[in-house]
């Protein structure tokens, strides 16, 4: 047998590199994205993707409730709540499968899937959204080479109707963008499955084989640590009201938001949701990280509690702070009919957020300088205390909790 | 590192044993459908799963040409049509992506992701038919131990309307079928994604990490080889026919069929479905297969023809018997307003069909004899001739076709 490859260590140079390319793709596809629309179905613009779904990105999910009730009734042994095991396994309930290869013991399989439904109008920006939220869950876990990536797509009844051109150019664009994201994480597409869907289904399936060693600590949060958090909040009401713009007009309007600020807003959301969690999956080990997961429909609130129940020590992990993408409160304050959409509980439904990780505050200090030279905004967000007799769980700060915009994104766009 | 674990030789007699009680269980399921139902949904009694999707099993499947068009349009260097690479890697195209896991450089990623709508109207039945045929591809190259499954589903919009107490019910017990199949297959769920979706979705994702050497061969069929089919044809014309029963009686009349022989062959069609591939997977090596696949959605022919493209030699894989299901040909014959369904021209679609595995004619006969152990039927069914200047492809005889009923499968409900 041969020896090793070890792949934990990527060239940061080279990786820098990577980065700073794959984003500046993503900025120019962003900004041209009512061009592109033009260009491609001149009787079709602008062209909304999100109209081939009736439910958005991470919405569609069927909450945890309900998936334990439909085990419950399979007689299935399992409830939800993360468990990990002695060997380094982890079963359903965290982000990724973690599990022995039978044939190696001292392997482990690392493994997602996502599917979810259009949050984006443009469908190449859609494809690159997807496989940063798929790669998140194996982000999570400090692997930074996934082995396999599977693509998952269903095509809407109703693109088909609308003729093979329009459908071909738009799935077309749809792959382009799935393929670009798989060339930044290094990973080939190496099969999947197509078939017709009423809504236009979307996902991925990642999969990594790593050496336990090379995996981050997911189960070690420790009173003291600190939380940190690697991209700002607000995808859903961002998504909502740009959605409204051209779906409800009429209620757009009695919100008295200012279009341009949506539109903008919009814009980072799209850049916050394709950008991939790996520069900070690749430094977890190296700034000896606890405990990571990464947030997405259950909300920043949702999220650490999940990580904070799967903690080997007893554990309550205190949300002090909530950075978010600009323009997100004012929307979130204008819909008070609808709870803000829950952004100021914690609980607002984000899609391919960043990752939240316990550390020590010394480590999260040199994280943060490490991610800005990335040109990655970190905050630490809260802190880990001696849990109390509730149980491993999460709190958001009641009074005393800081909201603030966080501009690292717009800097980005500034450089054009 | 601590050494290999030979995982390629399964003990025969736990595996029979296996074999009898998943057969035993699945033959009792699919006799009391209809009792379970009456019993489960008193004021739903027919329960009709395949009410809950517009198109049934792997007729959903894109099919590949617009595949490709869909690659092309994305600037996606590949086109259909397997490629065994020299490593033994095998990308889009075949059965299974097979590559190589970057740290371990003779290890092999075997996986395969299949998701369908519901072809069967009970959820329990379902759920075994899904693992089945998700774990084919894999059976197909050989993979008796797979080490991870995902489970992939989408809860019918419909079904949530109906109530909760309907819906956890129903998929309770597809999750249940599921659970089987893979208790059989000794694999676990290791997590997987549920979100809503308009049509019940259904699937998985079947991965393997074994090393190279315990792949059988996939792209060394020769002249003289023979071709090997593992379980009988004629799922879909079946399936139309049950469908009809219910959805179109007028039109079931007109086709003079015995709805007693029907309702018999959709039995014997649900078994033959939901029976795994993993007994003939596991004489691959040992009786010196050449090259395998699965035969699902592209029918017989079609997927003759890709195995046979696949091939480093130049050969023509000539198909000269068609085994079918009982009363597969009277219905057949009854629609030749719709070309019976293309039985008998090779290509009707399976799903979750036998292997078709070519090799020499002693190794077949061997093989056939020791599938019998495990009350499976196997045929010999066609052979490997030298290509001519068409290319390497399949044909099916157009006269001199032998079509016969297979009974091997009646035989086994005989024993209750």
């Amino acid at each position: 047998m041969a020896d090793w490859v070890d792949l934990s260590i990527i060239d940061l140079e080279s990786l820098k590199q990577r980065e700073l390319e794959y984003r500046t793709e993503l900025k120019q596809r962003i900004l041209n994205v009512e061009q592109v629309a033009a260009e491609r179905i001149p009787d079709k613009v602008p062209f909304f993707f999100t109209d081939y779904t009736g439910k958005k990105g991470c919405g569609c999910k069927i909450p945890r409730d309900t998936l334990n009730e439909f085990l419950k009734t399979a007689n299935y042994n399992w409830k939800a709540g993360a468990k990990v095991s002695n060997d380094g396994s982890v079963g359903i309930g965290l982000d990724s499968a973690i599990l022995p290869v039978r044939s190696v013991p001292n392997l482990r399989i690392v493994q997602s899937t996502d599917f979810f439904y259009p949050i984006v109008d443009d469908p190449e920006v859609m494809g690159m959204v997807t496989v940063s939220n798929v790669l998140s869950d194996l982000y999570a876990t400090g692997t930074t080479q996934t082995d396999s990536m599977l693509m998952l797509l269903g095509v809407a009844s109703k693109l088909t109707t609308e003729g093979d051109d329009v459908r071909t150019r738009i799935v077309g664009e749809f792959i382009s963008g799935f393929k670009k994201g798989c060339d930044f994480a290094n990973v080939g597409v190496h099969g999947g499955q197509t078939v017709e869907c009423p809504w236009m289904l979307l996902g991925g399936v990642g999969t990594a084989v790593i050496p336990v060693e090379s995996l981050s600590k997911l189960n070690e949060a420790r009173a003291n640590d600190v939380l940190l958090l690697t991209k700002p909040l607000g995808i859903r009401p961002i998504v909502n009201a740009h959605q409204w713009l051209h779906s409800d007009p009429e209620r757009f309007k009695e919100h008295n938001l200012d279009e341009a600020q949506v539109r903008r807003a919009f814009l980072y959301a799209c850049y916050n949701m394709a950008r991939h969690n790996l520069i900070a999956a690749r430094f977890l080990k190296e700034f000896n990280a606890h405990a990571s997961t990464d947030v997405t429909g259950f909300g920043i609130l949702g999220h650490a509690d999940n990580l904070a129940k799967a903690q080997k020590g007893e554990v309550t992990f205190v949300i002090e702070k909530l950075p978010v993408l600009p323009y997100a409160q004012e929307i979130s304050k204008s819909f008070e009919d609808r709870n803000g959409f829950k952004l100021f509980d914690g609980t607002a439904a984000e899609t391919s957020g960043g990752l939240l990780i316990a550390l020590e505050k010394e480590d999260a200090a040199k994280f943060i300088q490490k991610l800005k030279e990335f040109g990655i905004v970190g905050h630490i967000i809260g802190q880990v205390v001696k849990g109390d007799s509730n149980g491993n769980r999460a709190i958001l700060l009641k009074e005393n909790l800081q909201i603030f915009e966080e501009t690292g994104v717009t800097d980005h766009f500034e450089e054009f």
